[in-house]
């Protein structure tokens, strides 16, 4: 392809609109154009990019023996209603109506569309394991479409999902798209990490991310320093180090009241009273399925409510409202406390044999001191609620976990029977019984995973396309186009790269070298390959590989084997 | 791919919603199930089909130098409203709206996306011509969805939208771009015939249309018996033999009022009088641009409208409702005449010259007689206005039309300055002067040419692919998959198929030779190799096209070529 006959509008200076780095890249290399908010035109070399991701991802699906169908993006609320997930899903699915008045919705994710499938087509214990994957356009109405592709109203996505005879076996097709994903990641040149991750709308038992280790990602993750645990915030656990607030010496005392005027923060009530923050017990009344209940975190602590919602097995709960808290604790927001409360306390496990606490009083300026928790409130459970941080203990070993950022490229899930029971997606067994079949599904962002290689892989002058995704492989340079030698040579080198399956960009164009050079390192082609009169007096070409400083001489003859070689094609 | 561990679910039995064969053969062959009306899932064979044409469709657009970009299916409403469309697309256009309360339309097309596109990327003559095309989902709010993906809500489009200096450079784009359609529909083997068309909602000059002929068509075409002339109904015009309705004896003669009590339509008021209906002049009251204006035609012909717009320059037409026909005539519908009538009268070119006619006479139940058009009413326009029919005259030779039906799987749009001037999409020339750029677009349904390739390529038993959009060349059915000998054969056939880059469907299943057979035909893959007991023990595999009565005999040895070779590959 030559530059001159296609579109790849470089540009010199960032958007305004993009926050990150790759984003900046995306519209700067010319691989994307903004059409609105969260809505992009691929233009040719991101395009190509992304076919590249796409293939490398189908490639993958297809050696795991998952099988390509193609879904709709449009579908009928119907379908959503069986599943119950038109409620839970909620604002951030689009949702439209046709001219007989029928609601529809554009698909967010196809778990409802291929198990009313598999409902209908898979009969027998004999048509067993299936999994099903499709490469589509999936639309998400995000609050605040942002990071370019990262978080946008139309993305492309693979996503998958296994039917199976049983858990074990559910186990084995969950386990092949594992290892599938680490593949296509791997191929794509990303460096992933995968953590355990919080199931959340999708429902089932369990569920890993792949999440591209990065600065500007949106997920936040703990990994331990000594083992392999890892986790996605929302869902890592911690080892629980905290031994009750007081020490042996402080304990044993009566609770007392104490006058705490306009005290109602932590960070209030301890510089107040003139104690440690993880004395206090922070107490938060919630509306959990409809009931109000108190959650108790020490006061040094965040609770974490997508743990709360797995621990409690409920995705129904939020924060009270004022007028729920007064009710139930007889006095204004800001002096709760577990002490006398007559509504189920649900505490972080990190509060266990808490003595000489600090807690509201469930009285207006009125803090409660001497706390023994066990001793004076009647915690009904204790669960691991809290928000894990830097520095917290590994859940599996000895070490110290730290905290990362992350970019959630795929992410896989066991879902069990929910689906299928929803759809009556059942088989008949070898003995005639019908059985629910278990689920699995798998997705990856195709589009964000393209965002991410180059959040990974650019330097302060542009993107460093890995080979595997490149747009093309190598980029021809012509020094001067009108010079008869310098086309002659390039048409030439072009032709017999084309035979060995080495696609060429041709920068053609009658631009300064040093536009050129510019516009090559900002587009990151691979292999740079510059034909000028210079070199061809010495009968060579200059061969730079994007991650190096200086280019090479290549005799004329040489050059195509040698950059194929580079290519790892031929 | 194995049979067995796909999805191939064939049906003995017709889909109740399928009305053509086309359709019915989709869902029973397994390539297509249905969501909801007018949403269909690809399974694995429709997708694998699917994916070929679209291939196809590629390598031409890339072959014609045409650049492949992505852009949005969500679009912003504005956008719309730019170009004028968002009122005249009107109830086909899906409406959707975020959760900021923007307005949002799925696309059905993207000439405001891309022209929008290219107004903001293309500054100068020296980036001229470009030709952008995309593969994507289109999406549409049709009345009536049916035909499968014929008519769909969703469905496949290619589009191409080229740029050019100036009209003479547009008419390159626009014959290239005919040239590609050609050998498109070619390599998918297709018989289509290029017509004239109507230039609709788009907008534009010109545009021809490449119709799949058939019977289940939905749209009407005529050609010429003699000549290559062809055109759409919607636009096809004849030659002018009418010469009046009198001849020259009943000429001359004063026109009368005549009786004619309760008959309003042609036949009433031809039966009652005695005369030929085409000695009748129909008097049809529109609203045109808002003003009332009279349209006629002989009694014997229908009006098309397609063309009275296209005559009038104005989209903004229709039948007057009773009170403005009343009003204008000042008679009750049903007695409409030219005789006497303000408003402008156009007439259609076959009244030229009307003598002896018959009209309303705009008074209750009476009807003028003796009517010479020219003499008798102040035409302001003759124009080629009425519809078209079977043994109408060619308009370019002697010969006669003929009707037939047709599916419409491309359309090419000669736009000129439309959509350039709606977005100010402009370049500099070599003088620095901003020039409208001259636009063409270009659109090949792809789901839908899938559809018609099996409505033109079957047979009683089922699909007949041609190869080149054969979800597999080869299908490879195991007479007996448990017997040791038939699965080694079998296997080692597939791994020389394979190496010689054939791809083979094999049937494992255990199922009853007839089934299998049955099977075979219906998904139409166009090689059939048995491989079974019988033939083995001579040493050889039966080889049958799907297009053949009977399989030859073909020794072992010699399969792997001798298949290879039916496929045109290795």
């Amino acid at each position: 392809m030559r530059w001159s006959e296609t579109l790849i509008p470089t540009l010199r200076d960032d958007p305004q609109d993009a926050e990150i780095l790759s984003h900046k890249l995306m519209v700067r290399a010319g691989l994307i154009r903004r059409l609105a908010g969260g809505l992009y035109t691929f233009l040719p070399l991101g395009l190509r990019a992304l076919r590249k991701v796409e293939q490398i991802v189908r490639e993958e699906m297809d050696r795991a023996g998952a099988i390509e169908v193609l879904m709709p993006a449009l579908q009928p609320r119907e379908i959503w209603d069986r599943s119950g997930r038109y409620d839970v899903i909620g604002e951030v699915m689009f949702k439209l109506r046709d001219r007989q008045d029928r609601e529809l919705v554009l698909g967010p994710t196809h778990e409802e569309i291929i198990t009313d499938l598999a409902a209908n087509e898979i009969k027998s214990y004999r048509q067993l394991p299936r999994t099903f994957y499709q490469i589509q356009t999936k639309f998400r109405d995000e609050i605040r479409p942002r990071f370019g592709l990262m978080r946008a109203k139309e993305f492309i996505m693979k996503d998958a999902y296994s039917f199976d005879l049983g858990w074990e076996e559910a186990d084995a097709s969950y386990q092949a798209m594992y290892e599938a994903y680490t593949r296509i990641f791997q191929r794509c040149g990303l460096t992933t990490r995968v953590v355990e991750a919080d199931t959340g709308a999708m429902g089932g038992k369990w569920s890993h991310e792949f999440m591209v280790l990065a600065e500007a990602g949106e997920d936040g993750l703990v990994e331990c320093e000594a083992c392999s645990y890892a986790a996605n915030l929302e869902r890592a656990e911690r080892a629980i180090t905290e031994n009750g607030a007081g020490d042996e010496t402080t304990g044993g005392e009566t609770t007392c009241e104490v006058h705490t005027p306009d005290c109602r923060s932590v960070q209030e009530v301890s510089q107040f009273l003139g104690c440690r923050p993880d004395q206090l017990i922070k107490t938060l009344i919630y509306v959990i399925d409809g009931r109000p209940a108190a959650v108790l975190v020490r006061g040094d602590r965040e609770l974490n409510d997508k743990k709360l919602a797995r621990a409690l097995g409920t995705p129904d709960l939020a924060l009270a409202g004022d007028d729920v808290i007064e009710r139930v604790t007889g006095a204004p927001v800001g002096f709760a406390g577990p002490v006398g409360l007559d509504v189920p306390l649900y505490a972080d496990n990190g509060l266990k044999g808490h003595r000489d606490g600090v807690t509201g009083a469930n009285r207006e300026n009125y803090h409660l001191v001497h706390v023994d928790l066990d001793r004076d409130a009647a915690v009904t459970a204790y669960h691991d609620l809290a928000l894990v941080r830097e520095g917290d203990a590994c859940p599996r070993c000895d070490g110290t976990l730290r905290e990362r950022r992350g970019i959630e490229v795929g992410h896989v899930f066991k879902l069990g029977t929910k689906y299928s029971e929803s759809f009556d997606a059942c088989y008949l067994d070898v003995k005639g019984r019908r059985t629910p079949m278990v689920m699995g599904c798998y997705g990856i962002g195709v589009t964000r995973t393209l965002q991410a290689v180059i959040e990974q892989c650019h330097d302060d002058n542009g993107i460093v396309w890995p080979l595997s995704v490149a747009p093309y492989p190598v980029l021809l340079v012509l020094m001067d186009p009108d010079d008869a030698a310098v086309a002659e040579h390039a048409a030439r080198l072009q032709a017999d790269l084309s035979r060995a399956g080495v696609d060429v960009l041709l920068d053609d164009r009658n631009e300064r070298p040093g536009v050129k050079f510019k516009d090559a390192d900002l587009v990151g082609i691979p292999i740079r390959v510059v034909i000028g009169e210079r070199a061809l007096a010495k009968k060579s070409v200059e061969v730079k590989a994007r991650t190096e400083a200086k280019p090479e001489l290549v005799p004329l003859g040489d050059a195509a084997v040698h950059i194929t070689g580079l290519c790892g094609a031929g």
